[in-house]
């Protein structure tokens, strides 16, 4: 199956890029990542979400919300932040959040 | 060797999102990628950027500029443009580009 992008968003809205390195697949990690997507699409204002992972290399996740409340009400989800807390200290080794408001967006997409 | 990210990014400051459906080797690829991350170096004003790709999923490059003028810089930079024509002829599926202002973010590295 071809992956879909996530698309037709209109600005502004926010993007949240959460960057990491961790290893490729440390102990229970895949349950807590299954159960935060299922977590996240429960918010509202939620556009959508991305991922990526070179093996070996970095990993990369786009979080689009609408505004900054649907944002700061996953970013302090109690259940988000207990993952985390777990994650910083089994999984990763380095992480970076960057939180922008879009106001330009394109795409494009073969006929 | 263990992948860096990008950090010490002081907002604000911009992410272009960069998200892709290609094959995952297509022709020639390889060659303008590389020749690509070559010239966005030379941008004043790039602070850094980042990829990452699933095999048979998506890709994500995150580009961090100082301002929209070194984004723009970079945008409409001639053999980029070149490149991005071809890209669309020839290797992508589909793809977006989200252009987000970051007025906060932060980070997590070990000890």
């Amino acid at each position: 199956m071809t992956p879909k992008l996530v698309a037709g968003l209109e600005p502004p809205y926010y993007t949240a890029v959460f960057t990491s390195v961790r290893p490729d697949a440390p102990e229970g990690y895949a349950e807590t990542s299954a159960r935060m997507q299922e977590l996240v699409r429960e918010i509202p204002g939620l556009l959508g979400y991305e991922s990526a992972r070179t093996p070996g290399g970095i990993g990369i996740t786009v979080g689009y919300f609408r505004d900054l409340e649907a944002l700061d009400a996953w970013r302090l989800h109690a259940e988000h932040q207990a993952a985390k807390a777990h994650g910083r200290k089994h999984w990763y080794d380095s992480y970076s959040v960057h939180i922008g408001k879009v106001e330009r967006s394109y795409g494009y997409e073969r006929e």
